[in-house]
């Protein structure tokens, strides 16, 4: 079985349509290529509450949780309070991390640019070289900030962690409606159960009207698959096309 | 009070990072300039139960949901039965529909052409001049396809029925150190409480470091609130700048 995995955004910039959230696509194209099962992505308010409920109910049902946003000084930086009322636990100024702010800043530092030193009292921290400030980790619940240069740069740091058997992919193209291939498909389906089978209608390109994804991690299953829907497709006269790059 | 609404992208391809969302970026920025306010995007996969649970729950949080993809006619479209399910409704063919079905294809069409003109049963229709296919709508669930292009062709021919009064908007750049605003937003914020204030800084831009957003419905509630933001700041030394557009 594959490792799951849930992303929460937190952000009002996202709901409100000022900010496109890069962070999620970003995380689920990475995850996949881990062979991680990306099962659900959440964007939520900068809200106390929200936080903790969503962390919560994702943490308990998925085997990886990832946040990104809400980690900085400011009054809508509440990720890391939202994160320890998730589980009970109580933020407490960690001392690593006070040390790595203080590194960063100048001497004459304020006091607020030490809240980001304040995490859940029983997180872990992740460090590689170049990294000047850890990956904070709370249980299974990965903890990034919601600037994508930064987030994509740590998670690099650390995604051999969640590294686990790659999926393997096929695609075939048609031109084509999809009630014509309802039943194909529901027939492949019937004899390759966990197949990952997609269909996608496209209406703008020329050279195909339907897309289909076929995905496994076991090679010989996935090309046992798509010997027989390509199978069904001649007998129906279906002829798959290549598109051009 | 604003209403409240939520999006639900129904669709592993969003998941497993093959294929970018942009529904939810759309209605997100559309609804807002509605004046309605979206406090949460959920992306999930073609799975009934997921859906299920995820459309019962919007649904009975907040005023309108907003559903994306899985309504075609194969294997993985299971919108319709899934919102069925939240509701303990059942699916129906529904005679507008399928007459609109025959009408699209050419006479010889396949029985599962005829799949998309099953919904719940008490789904109520809308329909507008230049629609062939009406939005499908289950109690306060607004089903829409995942193909952009027509997701929002429809959205825009039934938009006015969703405005209300608009959101307000002032943006204050800076040159600082989030650190150093962060008591002055507190302050702001204990005297303009209903105020929605975002603080989100910037490391590559060469004008600024932080954008401040001050959102209101009610202007002289938002002009008041920014000339105190505005003093606060001064008084701190510390001076808005104009961003190059």
């Amino acid at each position: 079985m594959a490792k799951t995995a849930a992303i929460i955004v937190i952000g009002n910039e996202i709901l409100s349509g000022k900010t496109r959230d890069e962070n999620s696509v970003f995380l689920a194209h990475e995850l996949r290529n881990l062979g991680v099962d990306v099962r659900k992505i959440s964007v939520i308010p900068d809200d106390l509450q929200s936080i903790a409920t969503e962390v919560r109910d994702s943490s308990s049902t998925h085997d990886y949780v990832f946040t990104t946003g809400g980690v900085g000084p400011t009054h809508d930086d509440l990720t890391m309070h939202g994160i320890a009322r998730a589980f009970g636990s109580r933020v407490r100024r960690n001392p690593e991390l006070e040390t790595a702010l203080r590194g960063y800043y100048p001497p004459e530092l304020v006091e607020p640019n030490l809240l980001m030193a304040d995490v859940p009292e029983d997180a872990k921290l992740i460090s590689r070289p170049g990294m000047w400030f850890p990956v904070v980790v709370e249980k299974n619940v990965y903890i990034f900030p919601g600037v994508p240069e930064i987030l994509q740069r740590k998670f690099t740091n650390i995604r051999e962690i969640f590294r686990d058997d790659p999926y393997h992919l096929v695609e075939v193209f048609l031109r084509a409606d999809e009630g014509q291939i309802a039943r194909i498909l529901h027939h492949v389906l019937d004899q390759f159960p966990d197949l990952q089978l997609g269909s996608y209608p496209y209406f703008t390109k020329p050279e195909y009207s339907i897309k289909l994804t076929l995905e496994s991690k076991d090679t010989t299953y996935l090309n046992s698959a798509h010997t027989l829907l390509l199978d069904e497709l001649l007998r129906a006269d279906l002829h798959p096309v290549q598109p051009v790059a």
